[in-house]
C-alpha cells in the first residue's frame, strides 16, 4: 500500500510525484488543497505534525520531506534506479539535492511567497488570517504567513533571493558543462529534485535564465519536460488558477 | 587512500571524524587551522571551492558536507553499519540529519559566531579583516565575518536562534522517549550526525538542557560521551584556548 498526500504537481509536491511516475509506481493519491489550507487541518497534523506537504505513507510508514520520500523509494523500491551506481557520484547527487532544499528552494520559495501566496492571505480578512494563523503548527510558517498578510519581504530580501537564484542557475550550467545529468552521466534523484524548482526560473525570471545566457541548464529543462515521467506528473489534478 | 581535512573535532568536523572512528578506518589526517583561515587558502578552495571542512577525499574523489560525507564513509565501508537496516528508520536518520543541519545547527552556529568567532573578528585590524574577507568564496560566509566584526547580530536575532535550540532538544526528548536512538532502535548517522551540536548545549545554555529538564536528551549525550569512539575522536588535535 502507498499513499501520497500532496498539492499541485509544483515545488516540493512535484518531486515524490515525479519520483513516483519514474519508478513506474501505482500510489493513491489524496489531494491536500492548500487554499483551502488543509495542510494545517487536525487529520493531516496527525499524518505530519509539520503541517506540509508531500507525505508518503507505506505499509503503515509515515515518511515526510520530500527529499527523503524519494531516497526512501528509491530504497524500498530500486527495480528503477534512481541513484547513481558510482556512490562519488551518488554523493554529489546528495550535495546538489541538500543545495536545492538550502539554498536554492527558500531564494525560490520567497518569490512564490511574495507573488503568489500573498494574494491568498490578502483576499482573507483579519479575523479570517487569525484562524489560519492559530492552526499553523510551526511557527517560522506562522511568521511567514504573517510577514506576507502585512509588509511582504523587504526589497533587500527579494532582491538576495534573486541573486540566490542566479547563483543557483549559474551552479548549474558549471556542473551540466562537466556532465549530462546533475549527479554526473545516469539520470537521478539530483535531477528529479530540481526540476521543479528549475522549470519555475524562465517563467518567473526569464532575465537570469534563457538559452542565450544559460544554454545548457535550458536544454536540461527541454529534456526533462520532454520526459513521459514529467508529463504524467504535471497532468496530475492542478486547481490552481493560472 | 582516505584523507579527512578537518577542524578541531568540534561542530561539522566532529560528524566526520566521530563516523570514521566509529568504524574503525584508518585515515590521513590534515588539520585545517581555521584561526588562520586556511580554509580560505588557494589551495585548499581548489579542494572545496566554498572553502569549509571537512573534506573527505577518497581514492581521488573529492566529498564535501559532513552529512554527506557519512553516508558516503557508509556506502563504501558498509562492515560497520551505521545506517538503520529498517528502511523507514533509515528514512527518519535522514529526516533528523537534515533537521539538524537546517535548524539545530544554524541556531547554534549563530551563538558560536557571537561568543567565539567574533572574539577573532575582532582581534583583526581592519586592514587584516579586510584581506580575510576578500578570500572568502562564499557570499554568506562574507556576510556573517562583516556581521560579527561590526555589531555582530541583534538581540532578536540571538533570542530566536536561542528559542530554535530549545526546540530542538524538546525535540530530541521527545524522539527519545519512543525509542532508543534518534532513528529507532540502533545507533546510526542520526546520532553520531548530533553530537557535537549536542554537547555543545548544557556547557552554553545549562537552562536549555539539564538532566532535569531533559532527562532522556542528557542520558543519551552521557551514553554518547562514554563511546570509545567518542573518546577517540576528542583526543584529535585542538588547538583551540579553551
Amino acid at each position: 500500500m502507498l499513499d501520497l498526500y500532496h498539492a499541485e504537481p509544483v515545488a516540493n509536491s512535484m518531486k515524490s510525484l515525479l519520483c513516483l511516475k519514474e519508478k513506474g509506481l501505482r500510489f493513491t493519491s489524496h489531494y491536500v488543497d492548500l487554499l483551502r489550507f488543509e495542510q494545517h487541518s487536525e487529520d493531516f497534523v496527525k499524518l505530519n505534525p509539520n503541517g506540509q506537504v508531500p507525505v508518503l505513507v507505506h505499509d503503515g510508514a509515515v515518511i515526510t520531506e520530500s527529499t527523503v520520500i524519494n531516497e526512501y523509494l528509491d530504497d524500498v523500491f530500486p527495480e528503477v534506479p534512481l541513484r547513481p551506481r558510482n556512490l562519488a557520484e551518488r554523493a554529489q547527487m546528495r550535495v546538489w539535492s541538500k543545495f536545492v532544499d538550502e539554498y536554492f528552494c527558500p531564494a525560490l520559495s520567497m518569490w512564490g511567497w511574495h507573488l503568489m501566496v500573498r494574494r491568498v492571505a490578502q483576499s482573507l480578512s483579519k479575523n479570517e488570517l487569525e484562524k489560519v494563523l492559530e492552526r499553523i503548527p510551526l511557527k517560522e510558517q506562522r511568521d511567514k504567513w504573517a510577514t506576507i498578510a502585512g509588509e511582504s519581504f523587504t526589497q533587500a530580501q527579494l532582491e538576495e533571493s534573486k541573486r540566490k537564484l542566479s547563483v543557483s542557475i549559474e551552479r548549474m550550467e558549471k556542473i551540466l558543462a562537466r556532465s549530462e545529468w546533475l549527479a554526473g552521466s545516469s539520470y537521478s534523484l539530483a535531477d528529479i529534485n530540481s526540476y521543479s524548482m528549475v522549470a519555475a526560473v524562465p517563467r518567473m525570471f526569464p532575465e537570469i535564465m534563457n538559452p542565450q545566457a544559460m544554454p545548457l541548464a535550458s536544454a536540461w529543462l527541454d529534456t526533462m519536460n520532454a520526459r513521459p515521467a514529467v508529463q504524467a506528473a504535471l497532468s496530475m489534478p492542478n486547481k490552481v488558477p493560472e
